[in-house]
């Protein structure tokens, strides 16, 4: 039997209160000491309903992270990856606006608890990567490719490798804080990397 | 009083039991399974044994680590950093060296538990940053200066910039598993990151 707009209406405002308890959570209290009973009681809903929708915390965590991604996208006016045809200018404003969600508390306490969940849980690390992460690097690859047939990288540029040669750097700062993640580190980066990859004249 | 060499002896032989524990039990079930009851009585000595020289299983596991990275260099017959004047190929050497490592379950296992924790707790990733890292980092950054004063590296290269970009991309793929870790990565990356620091022509 299909549900009614109104069941469907409290289902979807539950589900919601999960995950802003979720996150809420993670920040204050860290990944370690976050259980299914404190996100239930603090979303004001059974244990049950949690448990009829995901499986463990982690798979919690993992949805709260994908919808506030999807929050980051519409309050920003993401209109996508920039292609105006200066692929630096393009690729410094994704990084410098990456950097920004890093050093910004809600977004971090969330994706340092999932990075290290599923750094040390393949089964997780492979989802978190799939679902979250893998669309990120999707769209870097996209915007490469056009680089690429714009004639502005080398015709044998492996993309994933450049995406990682973006991406990688700034991750590994950020998780082990080896140094401040600022836009110059940002710039610096694309400078450097498109340096390695830009078809020499 | 000094002790005797004798005790001495059996606390070496005690402090190296309680590593090695730590070292097998990480591998065997995890970070969060990991207790300083379980390495005791794995090691044969007393929980407050364990708790005289390390205040927490952290603390333990990244001694454990600094052990093993020492075993590595002594059984790995490491002569410091190579600096044959090849930049390229030294580079490509100890990055392959790194994924045979990372691609090592004695290694990895451990590598990740102190990865994933330390990118929660902050007190212990500074820790494990300074410790373990930054040692390895350095030995980046002298052979790149090497070769900045050789005139092979652009005068204004940023030293630390160029060290994360390899070993960032590196650590990356290894940690969120994104495609496989393997020696032509490694070459392939050191290709396009000299491509992008050396001096142009």
């Amino acid at each position: 039997m299909a549900k009614t707009p109104d069941a469907s209406r409290r289902s979807d405002r539950s589900r919601r209160a999960i995950l802003d308890a979720a996150l809420a959570l993670v920040g204050e209290a860290g990944y370690d000491k976050l259980t299914i009973e404190a996100i239930a009681a603090r979303a004001g809903v059974g244990k049950q309903t949690i448990y009829r929708w995901w499986p463990s915390k982690a798979a919690v965590l993992l949805d709260a992270s994908l919808a506030l991604a999807g929050d980051a996208e519409s309050e920003g006016g993401w209109e996508g990856f920039p292609d105006t045809g200066d692929l630096a200018a393009d690729l410094k404003h994704v990084l410098r606006a990456t950097v920004d969600q890093f050093n910004d508390a809600k977004y971090e306490a969330p994706a340092r608890a999932l990075t290290a969940a599923g750094a040390t849980d393949p089964a997780l690390g492979a989802e978190f990567t799939a679902k979250l992460l893998e669309p990120q690097l999707a769209l870097y690859e996209a915007r490469l490719r056009s680089a690429r047939e714009a004639g502005q990288l080398a015709e044998d540029t492996d993309l994933r490798l450049a995406v990682e040669m973006l991406v990688g750097p700034l991750t590994y700062r950020w998780l082990l804080r080896t140094a401040p993640l600022t836009h110059a580190f940002a710039d610096a980066l694309v400078d450097r990397v498109l340096g390695g990859i830009a078809k020499v004249a």
